[in-house]
């Protein structure tokens, strides 16, 4: 039987608050089975291009990384970002080594292809160094990942974190039993977006092609629920979506999907 | 007989130059024994702290460490520098692992304690964790630290990187036979620093007293040469200081310390 992995990934709305950080964290820490944190950029990065005197540039919602932009993004999820979360899971005794895909090569990616849009140093995944990364978790380490990859020629590239889970989820699913949770601001996903009670606790295939056929899933949440079924259609055990407390404690209501 | 390890540290002449960087990486890459990279910051930690409108502070050449800047130092040290030294290794097929002190909790440190001075966040070594970094070596992995390390109360901090790379070869000789290596813009240490004829080919613990006492040893030289003597004494085989060339081409004149 295979062990169990977690891979939990949270994004702007934990990263963006000091306290829900620590709080979620410290619920981290307290997971006893081999897990791996993956977190998205917030708004820090924004928010340092324009001190920079530089604009973002976005376009259908996602960054267009110029080379000034992959420098900043570099500089805050891999810098300033994941050391000050690894520094602070080393607090709470979770033995965290903060990684990029370039670091050991353990996420491989190609620059993405131009078609309408030009997305500049946008990474797209093209292989998870499961062997190495499985080496770190044997060896008790938890890998903290940001959403940064590289290409093997030297380039780094700035890749969607909500694919950067799904991808390693996928890929260590050769080793482990893994369970992938998304974790953001809501209950889950919502029928109706800003009502909390309308929150549909379980998504399977036929349920998903329901869904998309009434138009149910809203924009934002169509590229994250692909990414899931993405997961579980190659070997991903379990997903999850929900709120950050859903980590430690289930009686919290959540999404739960399945094939 | 223990296996050989190298520890190359690169400052800011290496780092300041694209090319010359290149150059070195290339050369670096071509080490076939175990190696560990350790790289200081260069000037782009104080051009960002420029850029951001703040002022870099500086006492005795020792820079002051406050909040913004163990911000831009960790953005521009772990993040920009690190992982495009990491990107360019993986390019030349050299499977690097970009880290930090807090990583695996390599390098464990306390803020210095304010003397005449207060750096702020500057961090002073307690230890280095040499098994799990033995684990990368031999798992073919290629360490490279930013001279970033922590406090285990979740406090990033500002460490020396001439003396990071000491501790690591102090560390690692419990496992490895170390051999040490500074690189900089000179031949080596010279009894007049601006002439390259006055080379001092090799220093014991003899010729460092005499040294001393005659004043021959330029202020900045000093503590290195002690981190250099205190590696020797703490179990390092070997301690080099020379140009970036001298890494591959021992025919390249340097300085040698021995005890």
């Amino acid at each position: 039987m295979k062990q169990k992995l977690k891979i939990i990934k949270i994004g702007g709305n934990v990263i963006n608050d000091k306290d829900s950080l620590s709080s979620f964290l410290a619920d981290f820490s307290k997971i006893n089975e081999a897990k791996i944190l993956v977190h998205g950029g917030g708004k820090r990065a924004s928010e340092m291009i324009s001190e920079l005197g530089l604009k973002p540039k976005m376009v259908n919602g996602r960054r267009v990384t110029d080379q000034s932009t992959i420098e900043i993004v570099t500089m805050v999820y891999a810098g300033l970002l994941n050391k000050n979360i690894t520094a602070e899971l080393q607090k709470n005794n979770c033995n965290a080594i903060g990684l990029s895909g370039v670091d050991a090569n353990t996420i491989l990616a190609h620059k993405r292809v131009v078609k309408d849009v030009d997305y500049g140093f946008a990474g797209d995944v093209d292989n998870v160094n499961s062997d190495i990364i499985k080496v770190f978790l044997t060896n008790d380490l938890t890998p903290v990942f940001c959403a940064i990859t590289h290409d093997k020629k030297g380039q780094l590239l700035n890749t969607n974190a909500d694919t950067i889970a799904a991808e390693l989820a996928k890929g260590m699913s050769k080793y482990f039993e893994v369970e992938l949770i998304y974790c953001f601001e809501k209950l889950g996903v919502l029928a109706d977006v800003n009502n909390d009670t309308t929150l549909i606790e379980k998504i399977d295939f036929l349920m998903l092609q329901f869904l998309k056929k009434e138009n149910l899933i809203s924009e934002g949440m169509l590229p994250k629920i692909d990414n899931c079924f993405d997961a579980l259609q190659n070997g991903v055990k379990k997903v999850i979506i929900g709120k950050p407390e859903v980590i430690i404690d289930k009686n919290i209501k959540h999404t739960t999907l399945v094939l």
